[in-house]
């Protein structure tokens, strides 16, 4: 590992180097890294801890002066309960995945003598931009390692301290191992994310994990590739043959279990049919828990009937914009439809492809919405919440993707892969094959994977 | 279908919305609107046709005043012997391919009653553009429709007369099929290129089919994922244990069958021990088809040792541009290396991570080769003409890209599609899972497929 604070095309350059060497060691070598840098960061628990007080400090003084939020320093706390053996322990999670390099995933005869096969291989240098959380560190160093990718990292200015610190510690520790110096690349320095994101000569996928706007910036600012999702607009679909308790209890998991969340809904269609039948009582678990409803003329005005008069004092307008806005926070805007198809057509306009659920007892309902919805994740009587890695069973996350192509929705190792074809043959010729007098026929026999 | 001849904004806002109907349709629907189309282009022969000869006349005329090249009028030419013919059975080939949409990936059962599953999708809205070709439309529709996916089409000026012809015939067709208006979208106005490659919010994929200026000029041009390969600057290693009359003819295959194929070989990296035994017989045989050898100086002493004087005679000395060159003609640059591992530095550095093949009798040395080279193709003992997706049976192919993410080497109906993630359950709450006290854990069992 290198702690490149100079020049950020020699980071790259060096990456990619170290990406080809990276590629072709065996699995023992990667999970071996592993174990060393899981050994060296418990060894060195004092000094990254000292550090990241140092960290937090400057933090609080900043915050004091109300240049930075709370919850930033908040996230910067490596002293936080079970934070830092959470960190330790995602390094073996990772080190006990199966080893993602290396799957036949197709194995074609073409001919006697002359096989076709894909096999999965690392994508090659990936750039990771993160913001405070220096834990990410460890986290996003053990999944390159494991993927056999190379990476660059660029943390945010708030963990420089704690950030150097582990780094130093890696960098260590990957010494007595296989893999290559500059496999891991760190950088410190500021303003150097603009030239990094100009390097599509060398850096094959960018990997934001951040704020909104950090991956709003970055999908914007680069021709590299980025894996990520700038908006969780999530949306529920109250359709009226859904069970009344069930809606409202997959409504408060969604809305407030953490709403700062992206997979937490942001707007509920409601059936006009369910208005007066389980809207209420939906609203009603809803309101005690806190969350400020915005809602649209007809669902105000079923509410307002049905509702005690504190409860629908409560009540507010939604204007058009609450519709488009992901509010991160306990409130739900709520929107009547005529219909299952209006719903369809006002998720696929105004959601973010991120994740949506139908609530209804009707199975073709529902496999309708699921088929017509044009999202990553698509639910039946299930909470928005779902959408994540460690919950799919993936066993680890390297983000939640809104991409429409390589990854969609939660992403595990899996995403940090490609393939390539690789022929054995004997010297067969392809001007030997075709349609001609005398031309050989492929065979294209599927092969046991 | 619909010809849009005045707003690209539109156009792909109409093709986005049908993208949405069209990704709901059953096997059956999509077929019958692709048999929709195959009658219909049949019946239309002789207006096409028609149609054709006037894009050939001015094509010509352009020729011959010194603004077109020939190659250009012959590819528009489509009654040349078996190409209208080749058209109309690519369409049923397509149709006879196996549905690509909704096929389970995976299967998880998180909880009992709470399963997820992985299903295949179209990505949504593709942006073809293509150059001369005019017989591309009906492939291009035929895979959209088939796949699922909207797509809008624009295609190269000079065949206008074509490309309309055709359009109304698929256009009419389709009106009595499933199969949305809006879903093929074609855009025959000239100079929307560069708004349409502004439109992310609707286009989700761009599939160049042109020369590399064409896709450099598409990659540099927009935030939208681009699918294609702007070089083939493919490479072959010729090691010392190789067969050499292997060796001769697996070269000529690579280079001279269609010399201005991306998957043609451009450069040779002979192992200096390969130079006096295995080089010579291997360039009498290139030499013998015309094929121009620029050699560093140690294959050019080594050969001019072996050969005939008028052999010999032939050589030309290679600069070091040549070795970064896609020369696309019966040109081959020839360099000594000392060995494997100067070989794969000297490909991961120079090629175009294309397609690279090593000739040896060492299956170690093969292995190692396919490992470490970072290539959508890695071939021991097999021409690099072999990257193609009918000879890697894939039935059709939408094109060879050298993309690092998504879909790598000649790509299929499979590169044009994405998946999204089911989920039905009944109620399962996100809150109730975890490693508190009284919470469960989720199952992740595999479910067979």
């Amino acid at each position: 590992m290198s702690l490149t604070n100079a020049n950020p095309d020699e980071a790259a350059r060096s990456a990619k180097s170290a990406s080809h060497v990276l590629a072709t060691l065996p699995t023992a070598a990667r999970n071996n890294a592993l174990t060393a840098i899981y050994s060296a960061l418990t060894q060195a628990k004092d000094e990254i801890l000292a550090a990241n007080a140092r960290d937090l400090e400057l933090a609080k003084k900043a915050a004091q002066d109300g240049k930075l939020s709370l919850s930033i320093v908040s996230r910067l706390d490596l002293n936080k309960k079970g934070k830092w053996e959470d960190m330790l322990k995602g390094i073996l999670d990772v080190r006990e995945l199966e080893d993602p390099v290396g799957k036949v995933t197709l194995r074609t005869k073409l001919d006697d003598g002359l096989n076709l096969e894909r096999v999965s291989c690392p994508i090659g240098v990936l750039l990771i931009i993160f913001e405070a959380r220096p834990e990410v560190i460890a986290n996003i160093a053990s999944l390159a390692i494991k993927s056999g990718n190379a990476a660059i990292l660029k943390g945010g200015k708030e963990s420089t301290e704690s950030f150097i610190a582990i780094s130093k510690v890696i960098s260590e520790a990957l010494k007595f191992t296989e893999v290559p110096n500059g496999a891991i690349q760190l950088v410190t320095t500021r303003d150097v994310v603009p030239q990094l994101l100009a390097l599509d000569q060398y850096i094959d996928l960018v990997v934001p994990r951040g704020s909104n706007e950090l991956v709003r910036y970055i999908k914007s600012s680069t021709k590299i590739p980025v894996m990520g999702h700038a908006d969780g607009l999530c949306s529920i679909y109250l359709e009226h043959t859904a069970d009344p308790e069930m809606a409202a209890k997959v409504l408060v998991d969604s809305k407030t279990t953490y709403p700062a969340a992206c997979n937490s809904v942001e707007s509920l269609l409601v059936e006009e049919a369910a208005l007066v039948s389980i809207l209420p009582v939906v609203a009603e678990a809803l309101l005690e828990k806190g969350v400020s409803l915005r809602c649209d003329p007809a669902s105000k005005k079923a509410l307002t009937a049905k509702l005690s008069a504190h409860s629908a004092a409560l009540l507010q307008d939604a204007n058009d914009v609450d519709f488009d806005t992901e509010h991160l926070a306990l409130i739900l805007s709520i929107k009547t439809v005529s219909n299952i198809s209006d719903a369809i057509t006002h998720i696929n306009t105004h959601g973010s492809h991120h994740t949506d659920a139908i609530l209804t007892s009707s199975e073709p309902l529902a496999e309708q919405f699921m088929n017509a919805i044009d999202s990553a994740g698509v639910y039946w009587n299930a909470p928005t919440r779902m959408a994540d890695g460690m919950r799919y069973g993936f066993g680890t996350e390297v983000g939640v993707s809104t991409n429409k192509i390589h990854a969609r929705g939660p992403v595990g190792l899996e995403g940090l892969m490609i393939y390539k074809y690789k022929i054995r043959g004997g010297g067969h010729l392809t001007a030997n094959y075709g349609e001609g007098a005398g031309q050989k026929r492929f065979k294209h026999e599927n092969q046991a994977l």
